[in-house]
């Protein structure tokens, strides 16, 4: 969460970035889209953050709407973070950073998979109807009508 | 550019996050993807932030290699802030972002479209290979063999 410095600029992307791109929001995210995290100890073991930082952070993933606090059952269920639906869509969004760091800064421990088989998965930008692919230089940003 | 916190993750999304992370970055960068701004004028009067901020932007995204400055030539050339492949393969990012931002916060001023006829474009996750499309839920990270 950066702050409302994006307040006042007409842009998704930017907005997107005010909830996931501070340091640690990103890991934490990764950490439960992908490593199976749904506990405090889980995040916490997996980065070895501060509790008051994770603590935060949690908080405000769930006041975003990105995870759902689930308490202490009665019936000896834990605590945990569990991602919404629109914590889950940010998959594609840590997908596209991983892609351009794996090829431009170096390849990183991870690989994304199809989970049935195993085949790699990647991000192409695709006509939307027609569903062709479509280059990266081929494609403009356009006012919304 | 997020500092060096990342320095001991091993993780590509947060090296990506390092270099386009920062406040203004990715305006800027947003601005020379799909704004066609070159000059530091340009820039400038796009973003309205202060031109110390700017400069130091800007000599961050060369000495990254996302840009390339080209000095004012004698020949009348202007003086330009060029991106690189490296800095136009961040395109499918900006996307991404924007994408979950107008889907989850609220439309944003722009889309995207092929310039040849403009179509919309989406990101689509895909299978490396045959190339059908994936669910995101069906999407999982595997450690590099």
């Amino acid at each position: 969460m950066l702050g409302h410095l994006y307040a006042n600029q007409e842009c998704s992307a930017a907005w997107t970035l005010e909830l996931i791109g501070e340091r640690w929001s990103l890991l934490i995210l990764r950490d439960a889209l992908f490593g199976r995290c749904t506990r405090f100890s889980q995040f916490q073991k997996s980065l070895g953050l501060a509790t008051n930082i994770l603590a935060k952070r949690l908080e405000g993933f769930v006041a975003a709407g990105l995870m759902e606090h689930r308490q202490p059952g009665a019936s000896g269920e834990q605590e945990e973070y569990l991602l919404t639906p629109k914590g889950w869509e940010l998959k594609p969004v840590i997908i596209a950073l991983t892609e351009w760091g794996d090829k431009w800064v170096r390849p990183g421990p991870f690989v994304y998979q199809d989970a049935s088989d195993g085949q790699s998965v990647a991000l192409q930008l695709r006509r939307v109807g027609d569903d062709t692919p479509v280059a990266i230089a081929d494609v403009v940003a356009r006012r919304r009508c």
